[in-house]
């Protein structure tokens, strides 16, 4: 892989494929993005989810290309009627976000997202929806929207106007319908609690999120995994919404339900900056302290180190 | 400032000054580093202590040759026989670490530190003590075994065998002596509680450090700073004892005195590691997520950043 000049643009693609089982399957979908010139920087499975998130990076040609190919292997090798899973979906390659990374951006990435829903209407023939940056209809600005009542439901409901997708046929089959659009980065980070409660996990994930008035950029659900409860988050703009904050609400919307967090996890990657103001927030450190990190001091009067990509 | 190549070894010196209230004296300082092609990374001046800390990094020639400079500087500007603060300290520049970055070893870090000592005893005619890696007496090792009783006893003291400097005359002046030496990266932490006991601020100090049979690795002393209860520490090792085990001891101990952290303060700088770990841990992620930084990702893949320097 050849080292980047700085001034290319860097893109980011997040695709979310509804299998964590089959290691074949797995291990087709990474050969898919990897025979394109991108960098595949992670691969997190959840078997309990049955859920595979694929992050990539590189330029944006070949990044969106490797999300045309990646698409169409998830629509052979993935039959959603035979799939189960605690985890909402619509898809075999479930959602495909793009994210500016450095040179690009949010608008460019969205438009970027259009054109490869058109191209997987057309030639892949499964119904696409557009969502966030990408977004045609104000509704579908959010995924949850979308994917409400999952691939069983909108196997019923897809020729209803309300659920027409914006590319491609009017009907689903196995490989179900792909979600595309692009957003800023977001942190998936899921915490388990030591009950097997499923209504406390509900209740602490309904009290913190911000459809249930608590934070904002923080959508939260409860789900039992495993036998055990656990709030699974996506934060949405973690600089306007910190890690620290959402870890304090978590821990005492459990305390008020006689719970404790056991353990975390985090799916895919999460921006540097966020776990740095973490520590500098739980530290009780001001924030000044940010401009107090040998790496980044170093990098930036030897020009050795690049910044972190999100202040 | 010419962008470094990688291969160049690379070293930091971490000079701590008996001066922090004369904004002039502070820059006289900092110009005679400035002065050598090197980087300054942070001044830190503490009022209080009456005591500012400089970092700078480069080459190991221009960076002994910047100490040098700044050796010298600090004698011709500071009067120790007129200086306040809480902090030991036996010299106008007290103590100079140096500390190896990349490409160098430890112990050649020593040597260079060695080779200054003796410039410093001859050149400057200050008494000059060899501490950590570069120390020739085994109790030397211990800065505070050095700095005991501070610059008033030592200028009484230094003449008894086992307060003969390393290097230069037997007598002590106004610049006091200085401290040369080689060690792992340190990081300078103080946590302040809400009490004005000092009595708090020792006991709390006494419990957690090492020599009272606490944590390994740390080096704690209370002290009433502006009126509050200062627990000042140095880790030596972040990496054997890490700074989430340190603020869980310092907050446990606290509250056995019914005292709290109110904020914390950093002098100098701090490895990334050690902010990343401590997120990781305090969040109760695997140590593992280590590897789901996005920038440490694209960094690797791509080769635009640079590893974190201390794993």
């Amino acid at each position: 892989m050849k080292r980047s000049s700085p001034d290319v643009p860097l893109i980011e693609c997040v695709p979310n494929f509804s299998e964590a089982r089959r290691q074949d399957v797995i291990d087709a979908l990474v050969s898919a993005i990897a025979a394109q010139p991108v960098h595949v920087l992670n691969v997190s499975s959840d078997p309990d989810h049955n859920r595979t998130v694929i992050t990539f990076a590189g330029e944006p040609k070949p990044v969106v290309a490797a999300a045309f190919d990646v698409i169409a292997a998830a629509a052979r090798l993935i039959d959603l009627t035979a799939h189960t899973g605690v985890h909402p979906r619509i898809g075999a390659t479930d959602v495909v976000p793009f994210v500016p990374l450095r040179g690009i951006s949010l608008e460019a990435c969205a438009a970027l997202a259009i054109r490869l829903g058109e191209r997987v209407g057309m030639e892949l023939g499964l119904p696409v929806y557009l969502y966030e940056a990408a977004a045609r209809r104000p509704e579908r600005r959010s995924l949850a929207n979308i994917r409400r009542g999952g691939y069983e439901v909108l196997r019923e409901d897809i020729s209803s106007p309300s659920r027409t997708p914006d590319f491609g046929p009017l009907h689903l089959g196995s490989a179900g319908a792909v979600v595309i659009g692009a957003r800023a980065p977001l942190i998936a980070f899921n915490a388990f609690l030591d009950t097997n409660s499923l209504g406390v996990a509900r209740a602490v994930a309904h009290s913190i999120r911000e459809s249930g008035g608590g934070l904002p950029y923080l959508r939260a659900l409860g789900l039992l995994v495993g036998g055990a409860a656990q709030v699974s988050m996506n934060i949405t703009d973690f600089r306007q919404t910190s890690l620290f904050r959402i870890m304090s609400a978590v821990r005492a919307a459990a305390a008020h339900h006689g719970a404790q967090i056991v353990r975390t996890e985090l799916i895919g990657l999460i921006p540097q900056a966020a776990l740095l103001d973490y520590a500098i927030e739980s530290l009780q450190l001001p924030m000044a302290t940010r401009d107090q990190v040998l790496e980044q001091c170093l990098g930036a009067a030897t020009g050795d180190y690049r910044p972190v990509l999100f202040e």
